[in-house]
């Protein structure tokens, strides 16, 4: 038969991301595309340890229906290291366990956006999001990124001359794609924006514990005392993406509609590993296990570095992150990213053009983000390697 | 701030079962309200074992990101034996798997309905789909259930009289609410009926592999020749609801578009459940294990029917199914089974009113239904007693 499908999905393009994933999996091809965490990094023996425990002392709780809200010992935990460690969080607020943030993204977009509703974005800004906002037909508003985060004369813009915005997205801490950070004076001033234009923010923080250099900044949400952020968390790069545990942290009228519309999506999060979360987050040492991690990708990141700066032509530049997984690197104006990501590709090194991060599909941007979790020590200097001969033929 | 939330998400409910089952974990009262299986169905031993194996051999690729379709292997081994065991599943079909059959759901309204679409649905029906349809702002058109499934002269009146009708929802087998099962001759005339009005069959099927009686039917997906039905299959009830792992089988340019859906909706499925089902299904004998399931839900059954026989004053009726997990029981007309149920609540016992699962929400309806699989042989008797009281009371 023929299908038709409903609008707001026929137009919408698989992420690039996941269909680059795809390829990745072949063992043969260098992955810089991926945002996957080094495989080294997972506590492998911890989870283990804990999931043979539950199976042992509680399986019938780990495998029976939980409630849509989360595992209550996770919820609590959760709401505790934040406000404890981050002071993120108030007495009005809640939290929900998500199946990964992306979940988070496509609850609150459910639970917010109507047709047409503005969404303001970072340009540039990770895909999966920016597809979530494409999925409900909301309108993209993308205001350009500066080093430290948006340009707020053309935040306040385009405030000004949208009605029906609802949320400002933002990656405030190593940014995905371009690695930055936004600075103190920008968060304040951005919540100060979303109070005088009364539109919530959106803060999608997954990166922010990974941070290798630098001094921590606040969260936005640590600033809010009005319940105007909607805060998401991910437990995918600190302990693994695989399992797909995520959580948002938001005033409490906003988390009960968050359960109404997850109620209806998948009932509740695989609730082992929600336990598992739990034991990780209470009975381990949990920010040990981040400072190791982060010890292993500060190499990974300077390793990546030094093989740009011995191999990219001069005329090619990137951007040093203090966190994250994620360089920024930049062709000479007017060269394709994706005409270049595609030549590498076919010399085994994938990367991700820029233009699949833009707010308009149509953009030609010059940029390329390489991930540097992921690679191996060889990978990164070999791959680079390739990427750097490839840009001087490329660039001719 | 004051949340002005989306208008799809502003008027639904939390689903009145969710609701329930919060209650239910009080383990003083008796749960015939929830759809849970029994732990002692939970084949804990086998995936703790296989749990145990893939931490052990391959950990980096259970706890990494996956693909958006799922694990290869088990969308594999579940094309495989839908095929060999129910015939169900074509060359032009094929398979994703999505975090419980609920997401199936989700994802197959968020791909084909535009708001003001229509969903023809047996009624009363399951309200997790129901309200997940009207998540979307469906319109729901309710076809009253016949002991044999719906009344098929009202299913061609709503095909006829209602123009945007996207597809039909049935759970053709052991229905949600009434246990009922859907006849060989309506199967194959609903296919007609959609084939004639050129709209989809929605074919919600988790419950069909618990038969206690009677011969096994045909699925409508496998008289499906042009990829007009799209098959949602669960292992929540014959493996474990915990590990919310299901899987949607229908033509391949449908499943294409449900990747796109679920790539913003989750990402992908906890990866290291979606091993261990595919363990389940290649290295362990799961029609034993099933086989098994139904002896012991078998027994249940029969013992809450004999319960009712024995405790139920004889104006209360109610209907013995093949399998599944309920019973469909009925006040004498003009009695309603919310007050009814409140009641039994405060004494301890709680069941589901027919209302819940009414297409209109305002319907007042005689009917409860009450879960076997869960409670015990004593709280099935002490359950029973408690609520055959209570009707005598209530009907005076």
């Amino acid at each position: 038969m023929n299908y038709t499908f409903s609008n707001r999905i026929s137009e919408l393009k698989p992420s690039a991301i996941r269909e680059i994933l795809k390829v990745t999996q072949d063992p043969n091809v260098i992955p810089f595309a991926a945002g996957n965490p080094a495989p080294e990094a997972f506590p492998v023996k911890e989870m283990s340890e804990i999931s043979e425990r539950i199976f042992r002392e509680m399986p019938a709780s780990a495998l029976q229906y939980g409630v849509s809200e989360g595992y209550m010992p996770l919820r609590q935990a959760v709401r505790e290291r934040m406000q404890k460690k981050y002071a993120t969080g108030t007495e009005e607020d809640d939290v929900i366990i998500v199946t990964g943030a992306q979940q988070g993204m496509e609850l609150t977009t459910k639970c917010f956006i109507n047709e047409g509703d503005g969404i303001i974005c970072e340009s540039p800004s990770f895909i999966g999001s920016l597809n979530c906002f494409r999925s409900y037909r909301a309108n993209l508003i993308g205001v350009p990124m500066e080093q430290d985060g948006m340009d707020l004369e053309k935040l306040e813009n385009a405030l000004r001359e949208n009605d029906n915005v609802k949320f400002i997205y933002v990656i405030p801490t190593f940014q995905n794609p371009t690695g930055r950070v936004m600075s103190l004076a920008k968060r304040e001033k951005i919540l100060e924006l979303a109070r005088q234009y009364d539109v919530m923010i959106l803060e999608d923080n997954p990166y922010f514990e990974l941070r290798y250099s630098g001094e921590n900044l606040p969260t936005i949400k640590s600033m809010d005392t009005e319940g105007r952020v909607i805060y998401v968390g991910s437990f995918s790069k600190i302990l693994s993406p695989g399992i797909r545990v995520g959580f948002v942290l938001a005033n409490s009228a906003v988390i009960s509609k968050l359960t109404v519309a997850k109620q209806v999506s998948d009932v509740h999060t695989n609730l082992m590993y929600q336990m598992i979360a739990h034991e990780m987050l209470t009975k381990y040492d949990i920010d040990a296990h981040i400072a190791k991690v982060c010890d292993m990708y500060r190499e990974k990141r300077d390793a990546m570095c030094d093989a740009i700066e011995k191999y990219f032509p001069k005329e090619c530049t990137y951007e040093r992150p203090d966190g994250g997984l994620f360089l920024w690197c930049r062709l000479p104006d007017g060269y394709d990213g994706v005409a270049f990501c595609k030549l590498c590709g076919t010399r085994g090194v994938m990367g991700v053009p820029g233009s699949s991060f833009a707010i308009d599909e149509n953009e030609i941007s010059p940029y390329i983000r390489l991930n540097f979790s992921l690679p191996s020590f060889e990978q990164i200097e070999r791959g680079v390697k390739i990427m750097g001969d490839t840009m001087r033929e490329f660039i001719g």
